[in-house]
């Protein structure tokens, strides 16, 4: 064995009548999914029928909490902070629990989504919001954020339990950020260059920027997309090269340390 | 001591920049909030404050969940059913309980809102819904419900504990169903009135009906509304004439039984 | 020319990150949409890219107003009526109407939508407030509504222009109303049936029912459906019967009569 | 005769079961009325209720589009733009326009709120956006916009008529800007001195900063609240001061020029 290593994917992200990505196939690739929780996608119904098919497939579950933007998917930058911030992400949080100890099974992790992961990786000040409304509810969830991101430092500063997670589709520039989706070179196309991407990352023991430079990060986990057809054989086949690499597949919890 | 009875209100029904009734004040007169879960009103800040104050009064907090319907302020009924109601409850007794669990404290019972808890007073199978959701995320939660109601038979049947409640300042029917407000009579007004409603009903063991008719009934907590500085009076009225009368006041956790 | 017909679909029915249908490929084959407001489905940003592609399509635009219903997709039952649902009908009827005329178009009928439409064709109270809702905001708008319901008579009664429909799909009972979807037979099955059943109900003059029986009835506008690839498929072929057999398409404005 | 002045004040903020300041009181002191369009308050109803009253009284009625931010009020900043921003725009202005046209009125300017408004006097591209939605509906529209502010160049360029409005109660820095709330002498307090600090602008014939400096500028309308007793009291004193200076109390369309 190399090690071990997990594949998270945000999934649940229906709503209503509408469907968004293969839910059924994704969890059949990924050892955690980041379920949504009805603030940017994923209304009651869809998280019950989302977190049965996670129980019976033992995949481990993760709050996946966002800002208040059901038409903007949460990808909108809101200014919610402090105190209000702290209760919606413990109600999104703790409504998905509820949902999960209903059918016999648990969370045990959240991974902020859309927006607020990405302001919270920069902003060291909502990354420790984030971090303590995690802690208020319960110490033992572990937060599941980007590797070397302030959400990362902010997690273990909380005392919780953190794992490090890295792109398999998207280039990374020389001080770790991801390369705006704007700028030519963003997208990793092609399962088998995913699969190249992820394995030589993991054996540099870091993340591999665009142009060459490697930066030391603790690379547990693997974000993974399930939007479209393309996507799910890509995730697929991220899979079969890691486990043809020598590599256990884990959920996020077997993962964790503080 | 003549008996222990208690007295539960519906709060934190504001949401966003809007407020309903004086909280503070009520929460001095109570001794069990019911709290809106966000569906019909209390958006997750508005949730946060009710659940500080409550808990630093000692007052006992229950989840007030709602059909999803905030501009009808779940007052409308909605052909929502089965699965779907289900994990609509659960949702939100786990919000509840989860901004409750972060501030050391806990949600001790269900009282559904509405249009919800209207026909499920009428309607067994709902009611069986209601009672299973309830159950299926904690057993240990006690559902508060309408003396009489199919929803008290619900609950035993489920195996929750169930605590039966009244009103101040509603008339009966002979057949034990409030008195519809558009018809005459259906008001108790006045605070005195409602404290000597309250103490006959009591003493006489059941439902005192508008004709005069006693429908036996276990009456163990009293319903008040703080709506407005007048409702307020009259809920620390009800409260001053059962302490004369000799009545010890307590949560509704502490009446339940299986 | 055996006559004018109008083909009708329901579009612009995603909303935020969700799509429904493949609105393209729709526009291409009927004379109106019914056009989602907002409050089932349908942003205001995909309101208006609805609106550009049925005007440079020439597809004449209706509102297709719902109960306020996101997450049940406006299908379930909600006891809305009198002043608040015309104020909600015709806030949705402005709010499209608007976002047409910044595009230089115009919105020419309605049709309700799901649950308000169901009720609406069986109860004449209701029918005659949607009827009364469009007569307020604008006289000359056409009411869109199924053959021989409740919604026809009170749209005539109102003075609307009515257009009426009927299910290319949809088997109906013999006294005009749909086969429920729960009963054998509620659906035509396969585009070359759908096909036959509209040109022989054309041909009737009437519905014609499950067991044979011929309604009479105004047969002006078809809705077709465009969930999927095959709903499309059945779409075109439809559209392509009608021509063959010597209809001439129009839109429902070209229809309409006091 | 000193000259014409405008009273304007935001209206129609209640939702659902909520209210907010008393609208009917403050329609009497009024010359026009800021209706909110539902998407950070407003229902509907409440906009139906408020445009009767108006109607009936002769106050000229505006929209007061926001952001999509029912739980925020519409004061959090949110990132929508282009395309998006003018769809939610003119979805808004339209769905009053429709209301008050099925009152037999009609809307006749446009002012933004909240973080909308607040970003738009100082962003000239989104105060662009904002104007040209206006003048996508209807270019008849006046835009009634914070005195020397970006929205008011913008809607100058877009061809729209423009009224300049300034707060009574507010201080202004040095170059035209409201002292932030947070920093002290930002609130005028009492009546008399909001009355004393109108009538010395007017007479000035421009802003008078913290420091007494005069910065020139069309005064035009004066925003006055209404969201307590006091705020009453104080537009109500407003009005008297100008009418006892001699000044002539007029509607936003009656000042309006291009």
């Amino acid at each position: 064995m190399k090690g071990r290593i997990n594949l998270n994917a945000d999934l649940g992200e229906g709503f209503g009548p509408w469907r968004m990505g293969d839910d059924n196939a994704m969890l059949e690739v990924v050892g955690s999914a980041n379920v949504a929780c009805g603030f940017h996608a994923g209304d009651p119904q869809v998280m019950a029928k989302t977190l049965t098919t996670a129980l019976r497939l033992g995949v481990s579950v993760g709050a996946h909490p966002s800002f208040p933007d059901l038409q903007g998917f949460g990808r909108r930058k809101m200014d919610i902070v402090g105190d209000e911030l702290e209760a919606i992400l413990i109600y999104q949080i703790g409504a998905l629990a509820a949902l999960a100890r209903a059918q016999g099974g648990g969370v045990t992790h959240v991974k902020p989504h859309g927006a607020l992961n990405n302001m919270a990786c920069l902003d060291g000040s909502l990354a420790a919001t984030v971090a303590n409304a995690i802690g208020r509810f319960d110490p033992a969830l572990v937060l599941l954020a980007p590797a070397g991101s302030q959400l990362v430092k902010a997690g273990h500063a909380a005392g919780l339990r953190v794992v490090e997670e890295f792109f398999a589709d998207r280039a990374y520039t020389d001080d770790g950020n991801l390369v705006p989706r704007s700028q030519p070179g963003a997208m990793i196309h092609g399962a088998q260059a995913c699969v190249r991407h992820v394995l030589a990352m993991l054996s540099a023991g870091g993340l591999i920027s665009i142009s060459g430079k490697v930066i030391p990060a603790a690379l547990q986990s693997i974000c993974v997309h399930g939007d479209d057809a393309e996507a799910v054989a890509t995730a697929r086949a991220i899979r079969a090269g890691l486990i043809g690499a020598g590599y256990e597949l884990v959920t996020v919890p077997a993962l964790s340390s503080k």
